[in-house]
């Protein structure tokens, strides 16, 4: 089985964005929002079945945790009680993709974060989501305010009841950050690759694992710079008289494999141990044309590890041992969804 | 010749840096500095011949363009004047290293930015750098902020005034970010990183280099994400119906190889072309330590690039010709310095 641990979906019916437009506005003016529009099951059937299962089917790829499109989370927009309808918009309709494609999808959750708000705000909707809709993670925005970073780091105690809560539920999170509202950044060219490499690093210079030990990570995006300056980060961690990496974050933090090139793939798998990659393509996401040097798609990301010298222990790791070991929830969530 | 393009003077003495503290307190109480410490020119000497140049006579590497320490440049602190004083007393002193060291160290200029300060207000001192001291480049920080990214992009005509100046003078810049003051970033680990990213992809969305085709910026961190993630750029330019990379950016952005360990560096000389990739090591800089898997320094790039399968012409081409080339000032400057 090939499961991809990282789908957003960005194929959602209009009216989805169009209320979440309207939401924001009416917030500006101090109305309330209007009532959320009617989607109908054939409208998100179509929405899936020409987009993200199709794309499915072409790869040979099997399964996706499938969460909100994360630049629409845009946690900067509106305060705690918008992101909270949205969040719960945004989940609801993931559930019902889920209902819809028990074999193809399972949920992970957008949370309602806010800049400035406690992260306690977020686990009502983590604990429904998981124990309502059976999602097996969330997403987690190291960077609510879009760009300018003025929330404290993910090591601090501010977001420890969250994390009391993940570990309670067995959950992991998917670092990802939304919308960049700062001109500096461009959100899927560098604020997504910057917010993997900030948090990596708030990881590395901080005893966080060793207060929760169960508490698991996944760094998209190939980890951001992470990889490619493997030599670096060993490095600082050494002149800091850290623990190795291996022992101080690889039981606790993963990297997925939405790095669109061959050379990049090359490089994660040879640089990071296979039991911390997780397979991953982010289709239909950030880069959707087709690379004119291979004649496929960029985010193919299957044709790239097909490609990589890996044994067959390493590959079924990659491509499903790890995420059903990092997403504990997820067989169980599995088999439920098939015998529905 | 190894040029290395890429260096500061993280060893100056002590009380180099203890008149910028004393500056900034003087600033915060709103007092007058005190006068700045003597530093005799033997405490150069020392700083320089146990520091770098013993160094490089241990790396085999010949020269250095030369810069003040980039964390140290700390542009977030103080105003547009404590920028100017603390630039100008960087700059004397790299000026008095090339003096003392002619043939080891050429200058590269810190600039006196100041958040929300045009750039404009960095002419005359990259003026007097090139002009009065022979240096052939600068370091421009795209977010003298330190971490909260409130400056305009570097594509922003805000500094337009600047790279007309550079263009005129024929000075390429580092884009080198300084000391993170922003909790959510190490300097080092991800600051400098993320800089790196952020600028490449302002370069890559906007009309920079087409406004000014013989402005020429370096990445340096061997690119932040960039190479690692050279699939989703190309990706997401070609989405943008955006000209290949190639055409787009390599005329004017070159990257250099401070990347700390085989793997990343096979990875950089895979992806880029040659004449875009300058020789560099930040020694004495970011990551001090021996790798205990190599038993050489960490930062000891010389290493990982004879182990390159790169022709003897692309090897010449990233130890000498790419930054002569880049720098074009850095041939005539060498060779003054060496008559002196």
């Amino acid at each position: 089985m090939i499961i991809d641990c990282h789908g957003h979906y960005t194929t959602a019916p209009r009216q989805h964005e169009v209320w979440r437009a309207e939401q924001i506005a009416a917030h500006k003016d101090g109305r309330s929002p209007p009532a959320r529009p009617p989607i109908s099951d054939d409208e998100i059937r179509l929405s899936i079945e020409q987009g993200q299962l199709m794309v499915q089917r072409e790869r040979g790829t099997d399964v996706t945790l499938f969460s909100p499109r994360a630049a629409g989370m845009s946690h900067h927009l509106g305060d705690a009680a918008t992101s909270e309808a949205w969040a719960a918009a945004c989940n609801e309709l993931i559930h019902r993709v889920c209902v819809l494609f028990p074999d193809n999808f399972v949920g992970v959750c957008m949370l309602p974060q806010s800049p400035g708000v406690s992260p306690r705000n977020c686990i009502a909707e983590l604990e429904r989501c998981v124990g309502e809709f059976g999602f097996v993670g969330c997403n987690l925005n190291p960077d609510p305010s879009g760009g300018y970073w003025t929330d404290p780091p993910l090591t601090d105690p501010y977001w420890y009841p969250l994390y009391e809560k993940m570990v309670e539920l067995d959950v992991p999170a998917m670092i990802h950050v939304s919308q960049a509202c700062n001109p500096a950044f461009h959100t899927t060219g560098s604020h997504y690759l910057n917010g993997d490499t900030a948090a990596f690093m708030q990881c590395l210079t901080s005893d966080l694992f060793s207060r929760f030990p169960r508490l698991r990570f996944i760094i998209p995006h190939g980890g951001g710079a992470v990889p490619y300056h493997w030599g670096r980060f060993r490095g600082i961690a050494q002149d800091m008289k850290l623990p190795l990496l291996k022992d101080l974050l690889l039981h606790n933090i993963f990297f997925d494999t939405c790095v669109y090139h061959l050379a990049g793939q090359e490089l994660l798998a040879k640089v990071l141990p296979a039991e911390n990659i997780l397979f991953a393509s982010e289709m239909i996401g950030a880069v959707r044309g087709i690379d004119p040097d291979t004649g496929h798609h960029f985010d193919d990301t299957r044709r790239y590890i097909e490609q990589l010298p890996l044994s067959p222990e390493a590959r079924q790791l990659i491509y499903e041992g790890n995420t059903r070991r990092v997403f504990p929830r997820l067989s169980a969530q599995l088999a439920l969804q098939a015998r529905a």
